[in-house]
């Protein structure tokens, strides 16, 4: 891999002369911006506007943080080196403030409204939009008695789901990672297409996708400064009472509301949950905290308890739903870890521990390792491909 | 007004002690954040990290423009006058680039994402969430024959919809303004919640509502560079071809997907259209050439042909359609135009004129302006309130 990007480099570095024709505006762009620009390498454009300026610097989020060169016009400018496929975050540094770039489509992560850019992934069309038949996603508010606020989500809901009025539907609850919100599933994941595409080849079963807030509060406990930055959880004790109220949310509350307000099929063998990063620590812990709920679990760039620097012990970890591998494997039809090949080590690690503590208790489950992806939404969107086909089928 | 607000200033800085306790976090903030803040006069502090800047600006849109004033810590601060009851969008310009308050949602509004501050009316909940039956709004995607491009929309279904499988609806289509985009009516208009409290209240028929992007080009026509900025087009002929290709989206390709796609009432009885600032040019120049699709139309702080210079002529202006009065009383069952009081005079002028030269003509409409209101949504929110109040009943 890294033999092929020093030759794309180098025949970047030879065509100089064709920058102009061959860099293109990101699809993620706003309508009719110019920048940021992407060529067929991977090389992205950046061009932000700061006159008075004295230091501004590019920084991707997974990927290089370098100084951006002014130009006699008032702006700065910079090309990278090529970046992998996928949606990389970014935000230009002008003097000490952290800026978005005002002609990229501004995504929520990292616990603020931020800039994006894609990088085609050449041949791959599973998360584009396609002319097949399509879902919709809804704007849905429930109002939760546990946080005593109104709550916003998003629900895909499957292309015959209007045409067959009869018909019910299993449900996988699906969460973004730590730093984002509802909407990353769709706008940056781009679930709606992912699924769309899947079904319409058969790939996978018609089903409805909820995606909720998963920062919960109740009305008694104190308030976090923020949401937790992706990847590290502000304390142990904040992160536990949210995740506890988002248990009960999701348990008491956003899961009756579902089946109240769609054809569900409400039982356990048609409700799966799955999650990136924070939400796969979540998933762990609302799951295997309610197996009378779940019966499919996935987990991506992230698993519950492993926060913790120690082994897991399989007999008393996880609410002890390991303790006996022929009870699990009757009731869980599957269990599902996912990460990037590419992602720091903190991720990477903990996930093949468990995974191979999981195979040496006789636990079945799948694990699989996005090539050559960071902890990023190109393995995500991968994962849900993967795990979405797995989906409610018999075992 | 200007007496109270003096006043409410007076009894501010008499109050300053109490600055902290009255200022909270706005509801337009992301999660967590602690600011921007506003106060019960409707005062806004803003607060910004840019350690190494020389000079930071608070630019309101529709308010003050002011330097910020550096903190021993990095960050710059700053405390507004008292604003207008309504969404602000504003940015802060760091040493010359324009950059979006990391606290404070991303709205789409001047062709990026931006800030704005919700200062709350007292007494208002007519566009708030409220525990009333809800409508779900849809994420919508169609291919165009005109554009050749997958377009974007939003679809408001009114509370009943599924609860009524048999019911049809009738529509009406709502416009975002210049530099904004199809998200705008929800995100920042929040015509659901404002259709979803008429509805509870008798005050307005349950009926569809359709967001469309009301950027358009045909494959065949030069790309502009961008969206036109709020309130000023960038050149007449790339706003006529713009206007002709998102008629031709409109009329040949959305509609009819609106009707297939959803249970409409598809007939020109049943459907309005509505807009505001280039929303209402548009609704205008489509409507008017289409009065066998359309009945009901709606202009706020926005009218067609008005962009000229000049007296609108009766007789041969808007495709002749207010030639004769009497037939046009047949066909239009509502002419609407509403505009804010406080708006800048090209718009207030321009749309009592027009108001005056088709009283004088003997053209029955409505005219509506919203007292202190600026150009900016608390106008828009007040006029949809008002029109879609009075859509689809019998004359």
């Amino acid at each position: 891999m890294k033999k092929l990007i020093c030759l794309t480099m180098l025949m970047a570095s030879v065509c100089m002369a064709d920058d102009a024709a061959s860099f293109r505006p990101a699809e993620t762009n706003v309508w009719g911006a110019e920048y940021p620009r992407v060529d067929d390498t991977g090389r992205v454009q950046v061009r932000i506007k700061a006159p008075d300026a004295t230091k501004v610097k590019l920084n991707f989020w997974s990927g290089p943080k370098v100084d951006m060169e002014k130009q006699a016009d008032g702006f700065w400018t910079l090309t990278t080196t090529p970046l992998a496929p996928g949606l990389h975050y970014y935000v230009i540094n002008v003097d000490g403030a952290d800026l978005s770039d005002p002609g990229s489509t501004a995504f929520f992560g990292g616990s603020r409204y931020v800039s994006a850019v894609e990088v085609p992934e050449p041949g791959s069309t599973y998360y584009s939009i396609q002319d097949v038949p399509q879902g919709q996603v809804r704007d849905v508010w429930y109002h939760s008695k546990v946080t005593d606020t109104w709550r916003h989500a998003m629900v895909y809901l499957p292309p015959d789901y209007e045409s067959q009025p009869k018909k019910r539907y299993p449900v996988l609850y699906l969460q973004h990672g730590g730093g984002e919100n509802e909407t990353g599933w769709i706008r940056q994941g781009r679930a709606n297409f992912i699924l769309d595409n899947l079904i319409a080849k058969g790939e996978a079963k018609p089903m409805i996708v909820v995606m909720a807030n998963g920062y919960a509060r109740r009305p008694d406990t104190p308030a976090m400064s923020g949401p937790p930055p992706a990847g590290s959880m502000s304390s142990a004790q904040m992160r536990n009472l949210m995740v506890a109220a988002f248990e009960e949310d999701v348990t008491q509350v956003l899961i009756p509301f579902v089946d109240r307000t769609y054809r569900t099929v409400a039982n356990r063998d048609n409700r799966a949950m799955a999650g990136l990063s924070m939400g796969g620590f979540q998933t762990f812990h609302i799951t295997l905290n309610h197996l009378d709920k779940f019966s499919y679990i996935g987990g991506f760039s992230g698993i519950g308890g492993m926060m913790e620097d120690r082994k897991p012990d399989l007999k008393t970890d996880y609410y002890g739903a390991f303790a006996d591998p022929a009870a699990f494997k009757k009731k869980v039809r599957l269990l599902y870890f996912g990460v990037g090949s590419a992602e720091p080590e903190r991720f990477t690690a903990r996930i093949r521990d468990l995974h191979n503590v999981l195979t040496e208790g006789g636990i079945e489950h799948v694990y699989w390792e996005s090539p050559g992806t960071d902890h990023e939404w190109q393995t995500w969107r991968r994962n849900l491909k993967d795990f979405a086909s797995r989906l409610f089928r018999e075992k």
